[in-house]
């Protein structure tokens, strides 16, 4: 299981007080920190500062990069930001996310990742409306995947996101997704899917319930990497035990070593 | 989702004994606890006291039923016994947990359930080796359904247990068992699906998340009903945010009305 750490994200406050005040040790603390919980990456996100964002993803890129070893997800949706933080880059190869069918953006962001042999988060996401049913977002899926490995990606390069809406104004957008997931992982073996937990539960009460009760699922159709806050032990502990639970952890090993260490909320 | 209440169990020390001291208070108030805290069907089992199991599940029936309008559960595999209790049932139809496919057990089973109107528990067993893969547990799944319905069962009178095992010694059993439960609940649509959760985390640490982890990812295929303590507050608020995040709780109001009562531990 693939952990991108979410929490240097300029929609928090905290982090978008540090990127205005240009505060390193700030934006470290939390890179230290996700990177000691379990980040396998990175994520930077310098939000959308007009005009500022490609200056502000680039120094994110050397203030995190400066206190870990870790590989960064540089995310942005804007190709300008990503082609004055990509060079930066010290620990290869980095994720990018994300592209999406959008033409414009899908072809500036396919020219960067070719440039710099960065790995893809692939949105599900066209110029129409959003695609609500688990057919529709594996025809958008279908797409992208076909589109990249025509134009050099092996499948490994690629992490599909079928996009999960809020259950408060879609009840059947978490099933959809979940099922989405399953047939992506069975017509592409060796593509990944990923997602974002936060957007499910959006205006919900109980959050990380509903974000954990999510990802446990996806990760019963395939789902093999995540974007999420690995400082939040439930969640931690509630991949441990997903992880055991479908056949992907052999004796158990895992989980039983997380237990001992004490890295399991039960 | 349908709630069958396991406390009443005599694998459980305080049970037995009260069993054996015919404690009827102590019965009564697992079975009221169990009722307050949302149980659907009461399970009682009387355990394997040689030759006393008819009298004991015979005098579970009368001391619950003195206490709560749930319907029981009547759980033995000896006809003897089930045949002592059903004429007892004041609440109809019971269940009875349960039938397989070893052929005298299913034939005696079957005339009880059918005397009764009961309604069966039907587990994938058969007088073979244990069906390890999901195929196998379909396949069992399917020779039930049909040999069921043939008798004049309707499909809602049947919940199918597929049967997993521990992941200490099958690492593969319990995503055999949720695919499993996935196949039969689109073969036979208006079938249910149940499970007891305590076996798949027997020997491991963490068990009640581990429980939690398999119910939530069985539920995602459509699972209905299960076999748990209901006055686990966690498992409970697993239960509320799976019936939300599979599309099963319209605008989430479930969830939101169980968050505002106190009784969604996040």
């Amino acid at each position: 299981m693939l952990i991108v750490a979410e929490r240097i994200n300029a929609s928090r406050k905290a982090i978008r007080a540090a990127l205005e005040a240009q505060d390193a040790g700030a934006i470290q603390q939390e890179a230290r920190a996700q990177d000691a919980a379990g980040a396998d990456y990175i994520d930077v996100n310098g939000g959308t500062f007009p005009g500022r964002e490609p200056e502000l993803l680039a120094w994110l890129v050397e203030t995190v990069q400066a206190v870990t070893d870790k590989p960064l997800c540089l995310d942005s949706p804007d190709p300008a930001a990503l082609a004055a933080a990509l060079p930066l880059v010290k620990i290869r190869p980095p994720l990018i996310n994300s592209i999406n069918l959008e033409p414009d953006r899908f072809d500036r962001v396919l020219a960067l990742a070719l440039e710099h042999r960065a790995k893809l988060i692939a949105l599900c996401q066209g110029e129409g409306v959003p695609a609500a049913s688990a057919g529709e977002k594996v025809a958008l899926a279908t797409e992208l995947v076909e589109r990249l490995t025509r134009a050099g990606f092996a499948l490994d390069d690629i992490y599909v996101d079928p996009l999960v809406f809020p259950l408060g104004t879609d009840s059947q957008s978490a099933q959809a997704t979940i099922e989405a997931i399953g047939a992506i992982m069975q017509r592409f073996p060796g593509v990944h899917t990923i997602c974002g937990l936060t957007n499910v539960s959006h205006g919900l009460p109980a959050r990380k319930l509903i974000n954990r009760t999510f990802l446990v699922a996806a990760m019963s159709r395939g789902m093999d990497a995540a974007i999420v806050d690995p400082t939040d032990a439930q969640l931690l502990s509630a991949i441990h035990a997903a992880r055991a639970v479908f056949g992907r952890d052999e004796f158990c090993m895992g989980l039983i070593e997380a237990f001992q260490a004490g890295r399991v909320a039960a």
